[in-house]
C-alpha cells in the first residue's frame, strides 16, 4: 500500500481557496513570474534591451503552471530557482528574466509579496468581523444581562454592549492591520549582499537608475515602500511583526469565543448550528461550543508561531544566512492559514449563534436583589433608619438568602420578600418593587457605547469594501 | 541573620532611575495622584462641589509619599485602595478624591499610565540609539568589508553599510514605537462593569457630561485616546501590542551584537572598554564581547514576556477577571526594565566598540581573489580565451589555493600568483592586479545607502529632542 | 525624595521565606562558602596542604554574611568572586579557599546548587499538594455531579473523582520531579574550558586524584551524578529541563483551578475565605475566585519563563559564553518563586474550598432526565414499543423540554412527567421514577477510581516526610 | 488551472517514511484497527461474544485502507469515527468492533499510541546520533583545539573533546527520552467522562473484568501504563512533556551545529558536503553550512511547538473540551516532523563534516602565545625574576604583539621572539620554546573525558540494537 501524500492539515481543513492559492506551489510560481515580469517591464523602461514582444510572450504564459515539469528540470540542474527560469524561459520562447538578479532577489521579494497579498486576504475577513459584531451587538443591545467579573454576577450591563466590547478589540487588532499593510516594506533587488551590485553593474553603475529601477518594481507589485540597507535577507523582525498582527488580530475573537464557551455552559447563548446539521436528538442540551472551542485554538496555535517568528528575529549572522528557512517556510504559511480558518469559524459563529434571552433575563432575576442591596439600603437611609440598622439588616437577608438558595432550601430568591418583612426597615413591597424596577434599567452607558462603537467599527471596514457582502465557506 | 529584601534584579542592576521611577512604589503612588487630581479638576469644571482650595490642597502634598505609612493603614483596612486614598485625604486635609471612581477606574489607567510613561522612557533611547548608529555607520562607510552569508565570505560591502543594515532595522522598529504612542489608548473612567453607572450617577445621568470628564482626564494625562466599550478591564491584547513592540526594538541591537561578538571572533571589531576599564593583562586578545552577549541576553528575556503577554490576550472571561494580576504585576515592569537595560547596554557598546581597519583589510586581501574568480574568467574571455578553458583553469586554481590554505602550505592567498603563471588564461600579473584593484571597490550602492539610511535615523531621531544629548550611564 | 528599592515582586509577595533563602544574597553566599568547605575538605583529604584548623575557622564564620562589605571590597578589586573570596578568608584568618578553581567552578557549582536545593523545597509542597487533593477526592468521593464536556452537561460523574482526575495530573509531574531531582548532574570542577586543568595542575597531573575530588565535593554536595566532558558551562538545555518539569508541575493545579472557577460560576463551589477574611456582606454572593485566578496567572508565568529558557538552550557557542547570564539571574529565581507561589495559593485554596452539595444536586435534577434520554428508550423498547416509535416520541418532549426551559416557559426539567404522559412510550412514571433513580447512582467505576488514584497519591508523597504536616503561609 | 493539494512541509521534504507512516491518513487508519482489534480479543478472552473468526476477518483486512471509502461513508454520516467503523466493518463482514466504546476511546488512544510510536522512531536515531558523535569526538580526541569562551580564544582543549561536550548534551536528553517511554501512560478505555460507564455494562457492572479489559489492551498495544481517572481525554501537560522531550533532543545538535557553523567560519571545519554534491567552483572557499543552519531551523521550530503545547497544559475545563484538537492536529505531528529532519539532517552532518587540522593548528600557533602568558611568567619567576618586573615586561610585549597583528604590522605571533629578546625577562628562546611546546600538550583531562563520554553513549545506544546500523536518508 502506498501512503498518500501528508497534506498542511491548516490549510487543506480550515483555510480557504484565496489563501491556499498565495501559498501553492502554483500561488508562489505565479508571484515569482509577476516579479520577474515587473523587472523587465522596469528594466526595458530605463533603456535595457529587452523586447516588448518578449514581456507580451512572457506574460501570455504566465499561467501555464507545471510544478512536475519544473520538479523534474530541478532533479538535473539540482538548483530550483534555475529551473524554474528554464522553464519559464522555455514556454515563452525568450531568455530575459532575471537579469542582474540574484536568488534571494528573487525569493524575498517573492515571499514578502506572499505575505502582503496574505494580509490582504485576512484584512477582508477582518473587517467582515467588524461588520458581523457590530450587527450582533446592535441586535442585543436592548438586552439587559447581568454582567460577570471574576465569573460571578457583579453589575448590570447589556448583552449588546457586551459583544461591542469584544468588537472594540476586534477594531483595535484591525487598525495595526491597516498600519501594517501601509508600512510594510520590501526588500528590494539588493544582490547577494545587498550593495545592489549586479544591477549597478548592468546599468554601467548608474545608482539613479537602478533607484527608479527598484521603486517602479516595488510600486508595480502594490508596495508601498522599500528597504534602503538590507543586506542578503530582510530583517527576520518584520516577520515577527506580521506574526504579532495576526496574533493580535485573533485576541478579539478567542475573547469572544472563550466567554460564549462560559455562557453556553449557563445557557444563556449558543453558537447555533449550521444549516443542515442538527444538535444531538437524544441530548437536546447538548449544545457543544465546538466551533468557539476551535477559535480557542488557533489562537493557541498563533501564539506558537508567534514565539517562532521570535526565535528568528535579532539573530542574523552578518548579512544573513537561512537558519530561518525552515522555519519560515513553515510559520509563514501556517500562521496565515490558521487566522483564515479562525476567521471563518469566527464569521459563522456570528453567523448562527443565539442568545437565549429568557434564560438572560432569568439570570438578572436571580442576581439582580443581590447587586441591589446598596440601593435598598439608600432607599431606607432616605426614609430615615440609621445607616447601621439598615446595612445589618440587608446585610442578615441577603446572606441568609444565598446560604438558602445554595443549600436548595429556596430555588429562587426571595431576597425582597424578605426585606419588605424586616420592620425595621421600613420599605413597602412597593417600594422595594419600584426600586428594583428602575435597577433592572440600570445599564448605564451601555447603549450610546454600543452605538458608539459600532459606528466605529463600520467606519473602519468601509475602507474595505469586500468586506460588507464576504461570507465565511462551509466550515467542517 | 535576617535575609534581606530581594531585589528586581533588572530594575536594580541593568534599569536606569527614571524606568525605576515608572515602576517603582512611590512612581505608582504619584501616577495615582495625578490621577485623582486630573479627575477633581475635570469634575469641578463640569460643576461638581469641588474646592479650588481642596484640589490645591492635594497638589501641594502629591510628593509627600510615604509608602511605609500606607501599608500601615492597609493592615487595617485590608484594603489597598482605601488605604491610598485616606493617606491623601489626611495629607490634604480634605476628602474629595475618587468620586464616583472604583478601584479599577484607579488601577487600569494607572497603569496604562506606567506603559505610557515608561514608553516615553524608551522612546528617548531608542532615538539616541538611532543616532550612535548613524555616527558608526557615516564613520565607517569608507571601510570596505568581506560581507558574509552563511558566515562564509560573499560579496565586497562596507563596514559602514553594515551598521546601517542594523540601524534600518531599528529604525522600522523606533516608527512602531511612534505609532505606538501615537495609537495608545486609555481605558477611562467605566466603573465596575464599563458601564459608567457611577460617574453617571454623580451627574445625573448626564451622559455627555461624563464623556467630557473622562476625555478631559485623559488629555490632561498626556493619552490621545479612550476605549468606549471596555468592561472591567482593557483587553489585554493591548498589554501584547506594547510587548511586541518592545521586543521588536530589541531585535535590531540584538542582530548587531551578535555580529558583532561574530566579527570579535574574528578580531575585525571588538565592543571595546568602558573608561577606566582595562582588558586582562595577561590575555590583551581576551576582549569578551560580555555587553553584546547581555544584550542577546535582553532579548532573549523580552522574547519570554511576549509569551506572557501572548498568555494573557484572547483569555478574557466576561467582562474580565484578575488572572492577569500577578502575571502583569512582572511581566510589564520587567519587560520595560529590561529594554531599558538592552538600551544602556547598546549606547555603551556604540559608544565604546572599535573596528580593527587592518583586520578587516586583511580579511578583504585573503577573501578578494576568491570573491573576484568571475571578474578574472570575464577577463580572459575578453582576451579571447574560450569561456569552457578559462573557467577549467580557474577552478582548478582556486580550489588547489583554497586547500593549501587550509592544510597550511600557504598562509596567504597566492591565487593570483597561480592564475598569472597560467598560460592558458593569458592574463599577466598587471591585468590581474587591476581587475583586483578594481574589484576592492566594488562596494556596489553601499555609500548612497549609508548615507540614505543615516539622514533617515535622524530625520526620525528629531521627533525626540532629548535624545542627541542622551548618554547611557554607567554599566556593570 | 528617595526612591525604595524595587523589589522583586514574586519573591516578596508570595514566595515563601525557604525559597526566598535559597535564591537571596545571603543564600547564595552560603552555598558558595558551603562548596569551598566542601572543596578544601576533599582536597584535605587528598593530601593537599590545607589544615583542619583552617577548615574549622571557615565554617565558624560561614554563616556571618555581610553584602554590603563585600559590596565594598568589589568596588575596590571590581571582580565579584574576589570579592567574596577576600571576605571570607579575612573573616576565617586563613588563604585556603578557591585552590584550583575558576570563576565557573564556583558559580556554576553554586547556581546549580540553588536549583538543586529549590528543587527540594518545591518537592515538598508538591508532595504536600498531592496529600490535600486525594483528602479533597477521598471527602467527595460519593456527591453525584453532572459532568461536563465542552462545558456542558455529559454525563454522571462524581465531584471526588473529579478532583482526582486533576490529582493524577499532578502525580504525574511529582513523579517527574522525583526523576529530575534523582538525575540531575552537576557540572563539577572543570575549570575554565572543562579539561580541568588547573585542578590537575594541583595533584600534579593525577587525574584519579582529580576525579575522587571532584566527585567527593558532589556528593557532599547531596547531588548524585557529575558532568564528564563539559565545557565552561554545563548545557543550558539542562535549565530547560528543570523549568519545564516547574511549568508541568503548575498544569494540574492550574486545571484544577479554572474547573473551579467554572464551578463557582455555576455555584457549585467555591475557593472559600481565609480565616478572618469574610465576603462582601452587600454582595452576599460574590465569592471571586481571586486565588485560583491567581494560580492560573503562575502557570501563564511559567509558560514565559520556559520560553526563556527554551531560548537559551542548544545556543552554546564553542565552550560557552555569559549571553545566558542576565536570562538565567532572573528566569531561574522567577520561575521558582512563581511556582512556589502557586503551591502556597493552591494548598491555600484546597484547604479552604467549598462544595455545595445541594447546588451540585439541583444540577443533576435539572440534568439528569436528558442524561437519561437513552436508557427511557431502551426501558420503552424492552417494554414492545418500536425503537423508531420510542426514539421520535423522546426527542420530540427532550427538545421541547429544553426549548421551555431555556425560554423560561418552566423552570424545572418536566421530562419525565411528559414522557409518562406521552401513551406511545408506555412507560408509566413509576417506570420512570425507577430508571431515573438507578441513572442518579450511574457513577461507573469513580469510586475505585477515586480510592486507587487517592491511594498512589499518597503512596508517592510518602517518599516526602515533611509533606504531610506542610501548611502553607497566609497569602495575601 | 486547479490548485495542487499544500502539502505538509516538514512531513513531505524534511521528515522519513517511517515517521510519515505514523501520522498519515493510512497510518492513523492502521493503528486504529490494531486498537480495535486488541480491545475485541481482550473481550472475547474475558467471555463476550465475540467469534474468533470474526477477529480473524478483521485482521485479514487490516491493511486495505482506502482513505477515499472511507471520506465518502463520510459526507453520507457526517461523523468521522463511524465512517471508519462501517468501512472497516463491511471490509471484515462482521460487526462486533467499538463495543462499549466511545469515540474518546478510540481517538486518545490511537492519538497515544501515534505519539508513542513516534517516540520509538526518534529513539533508533536518538541513539544512532550518539554513536557518530561518539566515532567523531574519538576521531578527533588527539587533535588540540583553542578552545573559545566569548568566542574569544581562552585554553588548550581538543577537538574531539568539544565533540563529546555536545554529545553528552545529547546523552542526557536521549535518557529523558528513554525514560518518557518507559513511563508514558495510555489513557485507556474510559467512556465519556471516565467513569468507564459503558464498558461496565458491558461487562454487567464487574469492575474487575473491566480494569482486566484495559491492561490487556494497553499491554496488547505496548505501553505499560494506564492512567486511572482522566475525564474525556488524558490530562494535556502529558503532550507538554512529550513536546518539551523532543525540544530537550534538539539541544544537543542544534549548539553542535551552531558551533560548526562558528568553526566554519574561520575554515577550522566544514559540514562537507553529500556524495555526488560539489562546492561552487568559482567559490571553492564557499562552503555554506546550510545544514548546521537547517538544524538550528528545526530547534527553532520546537520552541514553537513548546509554547502551543505549553498553551494547552492546565486548559481543562471539566472533564475536558476540543479546544485542544485543532492545536493537536498540528503541533503533535510537525513536531515529530521537526525533530525527524533534525536527526536526519544533523546525521548527514556528522558523516560528512571534514576538520581542517591544519588551520587548527594554525590557530593554536596564533594564539597559544597569549594562552601561556602567565607559564612564561612563572617560568621567569622560578629563574629569580621579581614577580612584578616580570609581568610588566609581559603585559607589555603582550599588549604591543596583539596590537601589531590587529594593525597588520605582523601577520603571525611573534611574542616568543619578543620575550626572549627582553632583557629584563632572563628567558632563553629555547626556554620559551620548552614552555610552548608543554604548552601545546596542555589539554587537561580532555582525553580522559572523551573516553569515558564515547563509553557512555556507546553504552546508552545500545539499548537500541537498530541504532548502530542506522544511516540518515539523502537529504534535499
Amino acid at each position: 500500500m502506498t501512503e498518500s501524500i501528508i497534506p498542511n492539515v491548516l490549510a487543506e481543513r480550515y483555510a480557504t481557496a484565496p489563501m491556499r492559492a498565495v501559498w501553492s506551489a502554483e500561488g508562489k510560481i505565479r508571484l515569482e513570474r509577476e516579479l520577474w515580469i515587473a523587472v523587465m517591464k522596469a528594466q526595458r523602461s530605463l533603456g535595457l534591451d529587452i523586447p516588448a514582444e518578449a514581456i507580451a510572450a512572457y506574460e501570455r504564459v504566465k499561467d501555464q503552471i507545471d510544478p512536475a515539469s519544473i520538479m523534474r528540470r530541478e532533479r538535473v540542474t539540482r538548483h530550483d530557482v534555475k529551473a524554474r527560469i528554464d522553464e519559464f524561459c522555455e514556454l515563452a520562447g525568450h531568455e530575459h528574466v532575471h537579469k542582474g538578479m540574484t536568488s534571494r532577489d528573487l525569493t524575498e521579494n517573492v515571499e514578502q509579496l506572499q505575505v502582503f497579498r496574505a494580509l490582504e486576504v485576512i484584512r477582508t475577513k477582518a473587517a467582515a468581523t467588524l461588520l458581523a459584531v457590530a450587527r450582533r451587538a446592535e441586535h442585543d443591545a436592548a438586552l439587559p444581562l447581568t454582567a460577570r467579573t471574576h465569573n460571578v454576577a457583579a453589575q448590570l450591563s447589556t448583552v449588546g454592549k457586551r459583544w461591542a466590547m469584544f468588537g472594540e478589540e476586534c477594531l483595535g487588532a484591525f487598525r495595526e492591520l491597516e498600519h501594517l499593510i501601509q508600512s510594510y516594506p520590501a526588500r528590494g533587488l539588493k544582490g547577494a549582499v545587498g550593495t545592489q551590485l549586479d544591477q549597478l553593474s548592468l546599468f554601467g553603475g548608474d545608482a539613479s537608475m537602478v533607484a527608479t529601477l527598484e521603486s517602479e518594481v516595488v510600486r508595480h507589485l502594490g508596495l508601498g515602500h522599500v528597504l534602503q540597507a538590507v543586506g542578503q535577507v530582510y530583517p527576520r523582525s518584520l516577520d515577527f511583526r506580521v506574526v504579532a498582527c495576526l496574533c493580535d488580530l485573533a485576541s478579539g475573537p478567542a475573547s469572544f469565543a472563550k466567554t460564549l464557551r462560559l455562557m453556553a455552559g449557563h445557557e444563556l447563548a449558543g453558537e447555533g448550528f449550521a444549516k443542515g446539521q442538527t444538535g444531538s436528538s437524544a441530548m437536546p442540551h447538548k449544545m457543544n461550543s465546538r466551533s468557539c472551542e476551535r477559535v480557542n485554538g488557533f489562537h493557541t496555535l498563533l501564539k506558537g508561531y508567534v514565539a517562532m517568528a521570535a526565535g528568528l528575529a535579532g539573530d542574523q549572522w552578518n548579512e544573513g544566512d537561512v537558519s530561518c528557512s525552515v522555519v519560515r517556510r513553515v510559520l509563514l504559511p501556517d500562521a496565515f492559514f490558521a487566522l483564515d480558518g479562525l476567521f471563518e469559524t469566527f464569521l459563522t459563529i456570528l453567523n448562527q449563534m443565539e442568545v437565549f434571552a429568557m434564560s438572560v433575563q432569568r439570570e438578572n432575576e436571580r442576581y439582580l436583589p443581590f447587586l441591589l442591596t446598596t440601593t435598598f439600603m439608600m432607599e431606607a437611609v432616605r426614609r430615615g433608619v440609621g445607616r447601621e440598622t439598615a446595612h445589618e439588616a440587608i446585610k442578615e437577608h441577603a446572606t441568609a438568602t444565598m446560604r438558602d438558595l445554595r443549600s436548595g432550601i429556596t430555588s429562587h430568591n426571595d431576597l425582597l420578600d424578605r426585606l419588605a418583612a424586616d420592620a425595621r426597615l421600613g420599605l413597602s413591597r412597593a417600594d422595594l418593587d419600584a426600586a428594583f424596577a428602575r435597577g433592572q434599567e440600570a445599564t448605564g452607558a451601555a447603549d450610546s457605547q454600543v452605538a458608539t462603537t459600532v459606528a466605529a467599527m463600520r467606519t473602519a471596514a468601509a475602507s474595505c469594501p469586500d468586506a460588507a457582502r464576504y461570507q465565511p465557506g462551509e466550515i467542517l
